[in-house]
């Protein structure tokens, strides 16, 4: 059985939820705990040398990580229902959508940042929360304008069918909910989120709908 | 033609202009002052609205951003030779080994978050310097660890030809020595880097051989 080692709250672990339930692939779930560290435990680093979630381990043994590297794997061997657009113009927008949330927004907001900004620099609540609030607005602003002003923008960020774009929004408007940004300035952003979660297969994959959900 | 709107300096434009090179795609270079804040200004944030670089505009006038898309629509269009090799395995491992880069190095070091650390949180260059260093020991080790124990690396992160992983490596690997992380524990990085600069193609890209290189 395919096995996904997560965490309810990891927002990288979310997008590939997210994924493996749209393509209606049967797995396992076994929690990471980030909170108690087991990240950094043997076992994980075993499958995750950096300590990080998710990790996917297939049926055969193959052990991947890297949450958009996981789904691009998945959409590749489970083609249907595809998470990139057939065209290669369509498939650059897509994956510099999810990669303006993956590689702009989340790596500063993680946990392991928060810890070492409150740890190493000293930072207290209140400056850790403009930091994390400061970089989602960065990255919406610029989110919100390519939605606007995009031809291939439709219900969901490309077209009317969710794409690895949206694996990688709606978790991290779950984070900024979380967080209390304020999202009122992005509304093709919100619209998109509820027409996400309006689908069984993102509804399964959110943090509170999760085993280890505490 | 083909344009690239980048900066010497910026690893992201750095992966790009090495996949040009090893393609052989005629390009444009255009030079967006990230020291004098033009990516900020109008021109720039009409193609990236995220005030980024790199973009690339190609010929049929298509705007493209996120280095990693851009490598990939390169990819898929010009497919020789391969920036991802033939089988999803192997192509979840190089997307993985770019990624560990792209997501988890690069994105906490560059220059807007190390301007928001000396600006906002008022970081000395002692506490910035750590904070670089500590996320690229953090990053490297786990490249290294995986490139170690893993059977696809070879003369190259994925075998014996260049990859995206390697076009993610090398300008991470020129971003540590500017500021002279410590690189004697990751041989295997050092060996791959040392192979990947001896290509025309990797040397053409560096930094200090670009018409903006101050």
């Amino acid at each position: 059985m395919t096995t996904l080692y997560g965490y309810f709250r990891s927002s990288a672990a979310y997008r590939v939820r997210i994924a493996l339930n749209l393509k209606g692939l049967a797995h396992d779930q076994a929690p990471v705990n980030l909170v108690k560290g087991e990240q950094r435990g043997e076992a994980n680093l075993a499958r995750h040398p950096q300590g990080l979630v998710p990790s996917l381990v297939t049926d055969d043994g193959l052990v991947l990580t890297q949450s958009l590297a996981i789904c691009e794997y998945l959409d590749e061997v489970h083609p249907e229902p595809a998470l990139l657009p057939a065209d290669p113009a369509g498939r650059a927008r897509v994956r510099a959508l999810a990669q303006l949330v993956a590689c702009e927004i989340h790596p500063l907001n993680n946990l392991r940042v928060l810890k070492y900004l409150v740890g190493e620099l000293g930072a207290d609540e209140v400056t850790k929360l403009a930091w994390y609030r400061h970089w989602v607005a960065e990255g919406f602003q610029a989110l919100e304008a390519m939605l606007s002003r995009e031809a291939g923008s439709g219900d969901f960020c490309h077209g009317d069918t969710p794409t690895l774009a949206d694996l990688c929004l709606v978790p991290q408007v779950f984070n900024a909910e979380r967080f209390e940004c304020d999202l009122s300035a992005y509304p093709r952003i919100r619209r998109i989120t509820t027409n996400c979660r309006a689908l069984d297969a993102f509804a399964r994959a959110a943090p509170g709908a999760q085993p280890d959900a505490g």
